[in-house]
Protein backbone atom coordinates (compact mmCIF):
# COMPACT_ATOMS: atom_id res chain seq x y z
CA UNK A 1 0.00 0.00 0.00
CA UNK A 2 3.06 2.22 0.88
CA UNK A 3 4.82 1.91 -2.03
CA UNK A 4 1.72 2.26 -4.25
CA UNK A 5 0.66 5.65 -2.94
CA UNK A 6 4.25 6.83 -3.45
CA UNK A 7 4.21 6.00 -6.81
CA UNK A 8 0.72 7.47 -7.33
CA UNK A 9 1.87 10.68 -5.82
CA UNK A 10 5.29 10.30 -8.39
CA UNK A 11 2.58 10.46 -11.19
CA UNK A 12 0.70 12.85 -10.42
CA UNK A 13 3.77 15.24 -10.16
CA UNK A 14 4.95 13.71 -13.86
CA UNK A 15 1.84 14.38 -15.49
CA UNK A 16 1.80 17.82 -14.48
CA UNK A 17 5.65 18.62 -15.36
CA UNK A 18 4.87 16.73 -18.62
CA UNK A 19 2.03 18.98 -19.14
CA UNK A 20 -0.33 15.51 -19.41
CA UNK A 21 -3.40 16.81 -17.39
CA UNK A 22 -6.09 14.59 -19.30
CA UNK A 23 -3.79 11.91 -17.33
CA UNK A 24 -3.52 13.73 -14.59
CA UNK A 25 -7.32 13.58 -13.91
CA UNK A 26 -7.17 9.91 -13.72
CA UNK A 27 -5.65 10.12 -10.78
CA UNK A 28 -8.66 11.41 -8.50
CA UNK A 29 -11.83 9.94 -7.69
CA UNK A 30 -15.45 10.80 -8.85
CA UNK A 31 -15.82 12.32 -5.69
CA UNK A 32 -12.49 13.60 -4.45
CA UNK A 33 -11.53 17.08 -3.44
CA UNK A 34 -8.40 19.52 -4.40
CA UNK A 35 -7.61 22.24 -2.42
CA UNK A 36 -5.14 24.54 -2.36
CA UNK A 37 -4.91 26.77 0.99
CA UNK A 38 -1.78 28.86 1.92
CA UNK A 39 -0.18 27.87 5.09
CA UNK A 40 -1.15 30.77 6.96
CA UNK A 41 -4.92 29.84 6.62
CA UNK A 42 -4.43 26.56 7.63
CA UNK A 43 -2.77 27.16 10.93
CA UNK A 44 -5.36 29.56 12.14
CA UNK A 45 -7.43 27.17 10.41
CA UNK A 46 -9.14 29.92 8.49
CA UNK A 47 -11.48 28.71 6.00
CA UNK A 48 -10.32 30.97 2.83
CA UNK A 49 -8.77 28.65 -0.29
CA UNK A 50 -6.53 29.79 -3.62
CA UNK A 51 -8.53 26.61 -5.19
CA UNK A 52 -11.36 24.42 -4.19
CA UNK A 53 -13.02 21.92 -6.48
CA UNK A 54 -15.25 19.01 -4.84
CA UNK A 55 -15.73 16.72 -7.77
CA UNK A 56 -13.87 15.52 -10.42
CA UNK A 57 -16.41 17.33 -12.84
CA UNK A 58 -15.03 20.84 -11.73
CA UNK A 59 -11.23 19.62 -12.26
CA UNK A 60 -12.65 18.29 -15.28
CA UNK A 61 -13.90 21.82 -16.39
CA UNK A 62 -10.65 23.21 -15.20
CA UNK A 63 -8.30 21.49 -17.21
CA UNK A 64 -10.42 22.62 -20.85
CA UNK A 65 -10.51 26.00 -19.60
CA UNK A 66 -6.50 25.87 -19.12
CA UNK A 67 -6.35 24.55 -22.78
CA UNK A 68 -8.87 27.10 -24.11
CA UNK A 69 -7.32 29.83 -22.32
CA UNK A 70 -3.37 29.01 -21.51
CA UNK A 71 -1.71 30.14 -24.65
CA UNK A 72 0.34 32.85 -23.82
CA UNK A 73 3.00 33.07 -20.92
CA UNK A 74 4.15 29.56 -21.68
CA UNK A 75 6.16 27.54 -19.35
CA UNK A 76 7.89 24.35 -17.80
CA UNK A 77 6.83 23.03 -14.68
CA UNK A 78 9.06 20.62 -12.51
CA UNK A 79 8.14 18.90 -9.17
CA UNK A 80 11.03 18.31 -6.36
CA UNK A 81 9.30 16.18 -3.99
CA UNK A 82 10.76 15.10 -0.43
CA UNK A 83 9.98 12.43 2.35
CA UNK A 84 6.72 11.11 1.28
CA UNK A 85 5.61 9.20 4.02
CA UNK A 86 2.02 6.62 4.08
CA UNK A 87 0.41 6.24 6.94
CA UNK A 88 -2.93 3.73 7.01
CA UNK A 89 -6.16 4.90 7.22
CA UNK A 90 -8.35 2.08 7.03
CA UNK A 91 -8.47 -1.45 4.78
CA UNK A 92 -8.41 0.74 1.95
CA UNK A 93 -7.45 3.95 2.47
CA UNK A 94 -4.09 5.84 3.64
CA UNK A 95 -2.77 9.37 4.26
CA UNK A 96 0.30 10.64 2.32
CA UNK A 97 2.53 14.02 2.77
CA UNK A 98 4.98 15.05 1.03
CA UNK A 99 6.78 18.37 1.21
CA UNK A 100 7.80 19.96 -2.20
CA UNK A 101 9.67 22.34 -4.40
CA UNK A 102 7.89 23.64 -8.12
CA UNK A 103 10.05 25.01 -10.35
CA UNK A 104 9.11 27.26 -13.14
CA UNK A 105 10.95 27.99 -16.86
CA UNK A 106 10.07 30.33 -18.96
CA UNK A 107 10.30 29.87 -22.94
CA UNK A 108 14.16 31.78 -22.84
CA UNK A 109 15.18 28.81 -21.01
CA UNK A 110 15.44 30.59 -17.35
CA UNK A 111 14.18 29.28 -14.59
CA UNK A 112 12.91 30.04 -11.00
CA UNK A 113 11.58 29.01 -7.99
CA UNK A 114 7.24 28.83 -8.04
CA UNK A 115 5.88 27.28 -5.04
CA UNK A 116 7.07 25.34 -1.81
CA UNK A 117 4.44 23.70 0.28
CA UNK A 118 3.60 20.65 1.79
CA UNK A 119 0.73 18.03 0.02
CA UNK A 120 -1.27 16.46 2.57
CA UNK A 121 -3.30 14.03 0.87
CA UNK A 122 -5.97 10.93 1.55
CA UNK A 123 -5.49 7.59 -1.10
CA UNK A 124 -8.39 5.45 -1.46
CA UNK A 125 -7.77 2.16 -2.84
CA UNK A 126 -10.28 0.98 -5.35
CA UNK A 127 -10.14 -2.75 -6.90
CA UNK A 128 -6.58 -2.32 -5.96
CA UNK A 129 -6.03 1.07 -7.51
CA UNK A 130 -5.00 3.91 -5.68
CA UNK A 131 -7.05 7.20 -6.32
CA UNK A 132 -6.73 10.62 -4.54
CA UNK A 133 -9.96 11.31 -2.27
CA UNK A 134 -8.44 14.48 -1.34
CA UNK A 135 -5.40 16.14 -2.18
CA UNK A 136 -4.66 19.04 -0.14
CA UNK A 137 -1.79 21.74 -1.40
CA UNK A 138 -0.45 23.62 1.52
CA UNK A 139 1.05 26.38 0.20
CA UNK A 140 3.87 28.27 1.80
CA UNK A 141 4.60 30.67 -1.23
CA UNK A 142 1.06 32.48 -2.30
CA UNK A 143 2.08 35.54 -3.55
CA UNK A 144 2.49 34.35 -7.16
CA UNK A 145 1.43 36.15 -10.27
CA UNK A 146 -1.15 33.75 -12.03
CA UNK A 147 -0.52 31.20 -9.68
CA UNK A 148 -3.45 28.77 -10.72
CA UNK A 149 -3.32 28.57 -14.04
CA UNK A 150 -1.74 25.21 -13.40
CA UNK A 151 -2.41 22.48 -10.48
CA UNK A 152 0.39 22.02 -8.13
CA UNK B 1 17.67 0.08 10.63
CA UNK B 2 17.84 1.82 7.86
CA UNK B 3 13.81 3.04 6.91
CA UNK B 4 14.00 3.50 11.01
CA UNK B 5 16.93 6.23 10.31
CA UNK B 6 15.41 7.91 7.23
CA UNK B 7 12.30 8.41 9.26
CA UNK B 8 14.37 10.07 11.99
CA UNK B 9 15.49 12.64 9.66
CA UNK B 10 11.98 13.19 7.86
CA UNK B 11 11.11 14.17 11.45
CA UNK B 12 13.47 15.84 12.12
CA UNK B 13 12.96 18.22 9.03
CA UNK B 14 9.22 17.98 9.61
CA UNK B 15 9.70 19.42 13.27
CA UNK B 16 11.59 22.12 12.34
CA UNK B 17 9.28 23.39 9.34
CA UNK B 18 6.26 22.61 11.35
CA UNK B 19 7.67 25.11 14.28
CA UNK B 20 7.70 22.29 16.74
CA UNK B 21 11.06 22.51 18.10
CA UNK B 22 10.47 21.55 21.26
CA UNK B 23 9.42 18.12 19.84
CA UNK B 24 13.11 18.63 17.66
CA UNK B 25 14.75 17.99 20.93
CA UNK B 26 13.58 14.74 21.60
CA UNK B 27 15.36 13.14 17.96
CA UNK B 28 19.27 13.98 19.77
CA UNK B 29 21.02 12.00 22.61
CA UNK B 30 21.65 13.74 25.87
CA UNK B 31 25.19 13.98 24.72
CA UNK B 32 24.55 14.79 21.18
CA UNK B 33 27.11 16.93 19.24
CA UNK B 34 24.97 19.36 16.35
CA UNK B 35 27.14 21.39 14.41
CA UNK B 36 27.14 23.61 11.53
CA UNK B 37 29.82 24.26 9.59
CA UNK B 38 30.54 25.87 6.27
CA UNK B 39 31.31 22.90 3.56
CA UNK B 40 34.37 25.45 2.65
CA UNK B 41 36.11 25.09 6.17
CA UNK B 42 35.20 21.12 6.24
CA UNK B 43 37.58 20.43 2.80
CA UNK B 44 40.52 22.29 3.96
CA UNK B 45 40.24 20.43 7.83
CA UNK B 46 39.66 23.86 9.36
CA UNK B 47 37.58 23.67 13.11
CA UNK B 48 35.31 26.72 12.86
CA UNK B 49 31.82 26.08 12.93
CA UNK B 50 28.71 28.69 12.27
CA UNK B 51 27.43 26.77 15.59
CA UNK B 52 28.66 23.86 17.65
CA UNK B 53 26.22 22.43 20.88
CA UNK B 54 27.66 19.65 22.74
CA UNK B 55 25.19 17.99 24.27
CA UNK B 56 21.44 18.52 24.65
CA UNK B 57 21.10 21.32 27.05
CA UNK B 58 22.84 24.17 24.99
CA UNK B 59 20.05 22.54 22.59
CA UNK B 60 17.46 23.39 24.79
CA UNK B 61 18.90 26.79 25.66
CA UNK B 62 19.05 27.56 22.04
CA UNK B 63 15.29 26.77 21.40
CA UNK B 64 14.14 29.10 24.69
CA UNK B 65 16.26 31.53 23.51
CA UNK B 66 14.50 31.48 19.99
CA UNK B 67 10.91 31.50 21.42
CA UNK B 68 11.87 34.50 23.53
CA UNK B 69 13.20 36.24 21.35
CA UNK B 70 12.28 35.44 17.75
CA UNK B 71 9.58 37.65 17.43
CA UNK B 72 10.15 39.67 14.77
CA UNK B 73 11.29 38.81 11.17
CA UNK B 74 9.18 35.47 10.70
CA UNK B 75 9.07 33.25 8.20
CA UNK B 76 8.27 29.88 7.33
CA UNK B 77 11.02 27.45 6.28
CA UNK B 78 10.39 24.19 4.19
CA UNK B 79 13.11 21.34 4.02
CA UNK B 80 13.62 19.27 0.47
CA UNK B 81 15.51 16.24 1.49
CA UNK B 82 17.41 14.47 -0.90
CA UNK B 83 19.42 10.56 -1.59
CA UNK B 84 19.03 9.63 2.07
CA UNK B 85 21.91 6.73 2.50
CA UNK B 86 22.55 4.92 5.42
CA UNK B 87 25.09 2.43 6.64
CA UNK B 88 26.08 0.48 9.19
CA UNK B 89 28.80 1.55 11.89
CA UNK B 90 28.23 -1.05 14.92
CA UNK B 91 25.07 -2.90 16.07
CA UNK B 92 23.52 -0.20 17.44
CA UNK B 93 24.84 2.83 15.31
CA UNK B 94 24.74 4.06 11.69
CA UNK B 95 25.52 6.59 9.71
CA UNK B 96 23.07 8.88 7.63
CA UNK B 97 24.35 11.31 5.01
CA UNK B 98 21.36 13.50 2.83
CA UNK B 99 21.57 16.42 0.81
CA UNK B 100 18.62 19.26 1.29
CA UNK B 101 17.70 22.09 0.33
CA UNK B 102 15.64 24.88 2.83
CA UNK B 103 13.35 27.18 1.35
CA UNK B 104 11.93 30.30 3.63
CA UNK B 105 8.74 32.04 2.95
CA UNK B 106 7.85 35.78 4.64
CA UNK B 107 4.65 36.88 6.00
CA UNK B 108 3.75 38.37 2.37
CA UNK B 109 3.87 34.47 0.79
CA UNK B 110 7.36 35.37 -1.06
CA UNK B 111 9.93 32.21 -1.14
CA UNK B 112 13.33 32.45 -1.43
CA UNK B 113 16.28 29.70 -1.46
CA UNK B 114 18.09 29.81 2.04
CA UNK B 115 20.16 27.22 2.20
CA UNK B 116 21.74 24.07 0.66
CA UNK B 117 23.64 21.76 1.89
CA UNK B 118 24.61 18.04 3.50
CA UNK B 119 23.69 16.41 6.19
CA UNK B 120 26.11 13.59 7.65
CA UNK B 121 24.97 11.53 10.80
CA UNK B 122 25.63 9.28 13.61
CA UNK B 123 22.45 8.29 14.93
CA UNK B 124 22.71 5.69 18.07
CA UNK B 125 19.72 3.17 18.55
CA UNK B 126 18.43 3.07 22.40
CA UNK B 127 15.95 0.40 23.08
CA UNK B 128 15.01 0.28 19.81
CA UNK B 129 14.93 3.92 19.16
CA UNK B 130 16.53 6.44 16.72
CA UNK B 131 18.55 9.32 18.23
CA UNK B 132 20.97 11.48 16.82
CA UNK B 133 24.09 11.20 18.60
CA UNK B 134 25.98 13.80 16.07
CA UNK B 135 24.18 15.72 13.50
CA UNK B 136 26.68 17.55 11.01
CA UNK B 137 25.28 20.04 9.01
CA UNK B 138 27.71 21.22 5.87
CA UNK B 139 26.94 24.11 4.33
CA UNK B 140 27.28 25.56 1.00
CA UNK B 141 25.52 28.49 1.69
CA UNK B 142 27.23 30.49 4.37
CA UNK B 143 26.43 34.42 3.54
CA UNK B 144 22.97 34.30 3.95
CA UNK B 145 21.79 37.01 6.92
CA UNK B 146 20.33 35.77 10.29
CA UNK B 147 21.26 32.04 9.26
CA UNK B 148 21.01 30.51 12.93
CA UNK B 149 18.00 31.83 13.91
CA UNK B 150 16.39 28.45 13.61
CA UNK B 151 17.96 24.83 12.96
CA UNK B 152 18.56 23.74 9.60
CA UNK C 1 18.20 -3.90 -9.16
CA UNK C 2 15.50 -0.92 -8.52
CA UNK C 3 17.48 -0.34 -5.44
CA UNK C 4 21.37 -0.86 -6.92
CA UNK C 5 19.62 1.63 -10.14
CA UNK C 6 18.83 4.31 -7.70
CA UNK C 7 22.15 3.77 -5.46
CA UNK C 8 24.05 4.57 -8.94
CA UNK C 9 22.40 7.77 -9.59
CA UNK C 10 23.10 8.52 -5.65
CA UNK C 11 26.85 7.69 -6.65
CA UNK C 12 26.39 9.67 -9.34
CA UNK C 13 25.50 12.67 -7.85
CA UNK C 14 27.47 12.90 -4.80
CA UNK C 15 30.90 11.90 -6.80
CA UNK C 16 29.94 15.72 -8.64
CA UNK C 17 28.65 17.65 -5.75
CA UNK C 18 31.96 16.45 -4.21
CA UNK C 19 33.60 17.18 -7.09
CA UNK C 20 35.39 13.30 -7.45
CA UNK C 21 34.78 13.61 -11.25
CA UNK C 22 37.82 11.15 -11.49
CA UNK C 23 35.33 8.43 -9.61
CA UNK C 24 32.60 9.98 -11.75
CA UNK C 25 33.76 8.25 -14.73
CA UNK C 26 33.49 4.61 -13.15
CA UNK C 27 29.85 4.69 -13.35
CA UNK C 28 29.77 4.81 -17.27
CA UNK C 29 30.19 1.90 -20.10
CA UNK C 30 33.07 2.29 -22.19
CA UNK C 31 30.89 2.92 -25.08
CA UNK C 32 28.05 5.03 -23.00
CA UNK C 33 26.16 7.97 -24.33
CA UNK C 34 25.96 10.99 -22.42
CA UNK C 35 24.21 13.65 -23.42
CA UNK C 36 22.71 17.04 -22.33
CA UNK C 37 19.21 18.08 -24.24
CA UNK C 38 17.20 21.07 -24.07
CA UNK C 39 13.84 19.96 -22.87
CA UNK C 40 12.02 22.07 -25.76
CA UNK C 41 14.65 19.98 -28.22
CA UNK C 42 13.37 16.62 -26.93
CA UNK C 43 9.72 17.56 -27.23
CA UNK C 44 9.97 19.00 -30.98
CA UNK C 45 12.07 15.87 -31.42
CA UNK C 46 15.38 18.62 -32.46
CA UNK C 47 18.86 16.43 -32.75
CA UNK C 48 20.39 19.58 -31.12
CA UNK C 49 22.30 18.76 -27.65
CA UNK C 50 24.05 20.95 -25.50
CA UNK C 51 26.59 18.35 -25.05
CA UNK C 52 27.03 15.20 -26.71
CA UNK C 53 29.46 12.08 -25.65
CA UNK C 54 29.14 8.79 -27.69
CA UNK C 55 31.69 6.71 -25.65
CA UNK C 56 33.54 6.93 -21.87
CA UNK C 57 36.80 8.25 -23.62
CA UNK C 58 35.03 11.49 -24.81
CA UNK C 59 33.94 11.72 -21.23
CA UNK C 60 37.43 11.39 -20.35
CA UNK C 61 38.94 14.52 -21.89
CA UNK C 62 36.29 16.29 -20.83
CA UNK C 63 37.22 16.08 -17.59
CA UNK C 64 40.97 15.90 -18.66
CA UNK C 65 40.04 19.36 -20.24
CA UNK C 66 37.84 20.37 -17.30
CA UNK C 67 40.75 20.01 -14.71
CA UNK C 68 43.48 21.71 -16.29
CA UNK C 69 40.60 24.70 -17.29
CA UNK C 70 38.53 25.05 -14.74
CA UNK C 71 40.73 27.39 -12.64
CA UNK C 72 38.64 30.77 -12.39
CA UNK C 73 34.69 30.86 -11.38
CA UNK C 74 34.59 28.11 -8.82
CA UNK C 75 31.45 27.13 -6.85
CA UNK C 76 30.21 24.42 -5.29
CA UNK C 77 27.14 22.29 -7.02
CA UNK C 78 24.54 20.42 -4.93
CA UNK C 79 21.84 18.20 -6.24
CA UNK C 80 18.40 17.80 -5.19
CA UNK C 81 17.12 14.32 -7.14
CA UNK C 82 13.36 13.90 -6.75
CA UNK C 83 11.17 10.87 -8.09
CA UNK C 84 13.90 8.15 -9.11
CA UNK C 85 11.71 5.48 -10.26
CA UNK C 86 13.17 2.04 -12.32
CA UNK C 87 11.53 -0.21 -15.00
CA UNK C 88 12.71 -3.23 -16.27
CA UNK C 89 13.98 -3.40 -20.55
CA UNK C 90 15.37 -6.63 -20.03
CA UNK C 91 17.47 -9.56 -17.91
CA UNK C 92 20.57 -6.92 -17.55
CA UNK C 93 19.16 -4.12 -17.87
CA UNK C 94 16.98 -1.12 -16.73
CA UNK C 95 15.47 2.59 -17.23
CA UNK C 96 15.84 4.82 -14.62
CA UNK C 97 13.89 8.38 -14.61
CA UNK C 98 14.80 10.62 -11.76
CA UNK C 99 13.90 15.05 -11.52
CA UNK C 100 16.60 16.70 -10.38
CA UNK C 101 17.64 20.39 -8.96
CA UNK C 102 21.02 21.49 -9.01
CA UNK C 103 22.06 24.40 -7.02
CA UNK C 104 24.79 26.40 -6.85
CA UNK C 105 27.42 28.47 -4.57
CA UNK C 106 30.18 30.57 -5.42
CA UNK C 107 33.04 31.08 -2.94
CA UNK C 108 31.63 33.88 -1.22
CA UNK C 109 28.62 31.14 -0.21
CA UNK C 110 26.28 32.45 -1.64
CA UNK C 111 23.82 29.92 -3.57
CA UNK C 112 21.17 29.99 -6.57
CA UNK C 113 19.32 27.69 -8.65
CA UNK C 114 21.90 26.39 -11.24
CA UNK C 115 19.54 23.78 -13.84
CA UNK C 116 16.29 21.93 -13.16
CA UNK C 117 15.39 18.92 -15.47
CA UNK C 118 14.95 15.00 -15.12
CA UNK C 119 17.34 12.14 -16.20
CA UNK C 120 16.04 9.48 -18.71
CA UNK C 121 19.05 6.83 -18.37
CA UNK C 122 19.11 3.45 -19.69
CA UNK C 123 21.72 1.36 -16.95
CA UNK C 124 23.34 -2.06 -17.75
CA UNK C 125 24.46 -4.76 -15.35
CA UNK C 126 27.83 -6.09 -16.00
CA UNK C 127 29.04 -9.06 -13.83
CA UNK C 128 26.01 -7.68 -11.07
CA UNK C 129 27.51 -4.10 -10.74
CA UNK C 130 25.59 -1.06 -12.58
CA UNK C 131 26.86 1.31 -15.12
CA UNK C 132 25.11 3.65 -17.33
CA UNK C 133 24.69 2.53 -20.98
CA UNK C 134 23.34 6.07 -21.73
CA UNK C 135 22.73 8.96 -19.87
CA UNK C 136 19.98 11.64 -21.22
CA UNK C 137 19.96 14.98 -19.25
CA UNK C 138 17.16 16.85 -20.32
CA UNK C 139 17.22 20.32 -18.60
CA UNK C 140 14.98 22.75 -18.14
CA UNK C 141 17.20 25.57 -18.10
CA UNK C 142 19.50 25.81 -20.82
CA UNK C 143 20.15 29.43 -20.26
CA UNK C 144 22.61 29.80 -18.24
CA UNK C 145 25.90 31.17 -18.13
CA UNK C 146 28.46 28.62 -18.50
CA UNK C 147 26.54 25.87 -18.15
CA UNK C 148 28.31 22.81 -19.13
CA UNK C 149 31.30 23.79 -17.48
CA UNK C 150 30.94 20.87 -14.65
CA UNK C 151 28.76 17.32 -15.86
CA UNK C 152 24.86 17.97 -14.54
Amino acid sequence: MNDAAIELLYDYVAAIDEDRLEDWLDFFAEDAVYQIVPRENVEQSLPASLMLCTNKDMLRDRIVALRSANKFNLHYPRHVVSAPRVRPIGADRCGLTASYAVFQTNMDGESRLFSVGQYRDEIRFVDGKPLFQKKLVVVDSFNVPSMLAVPI
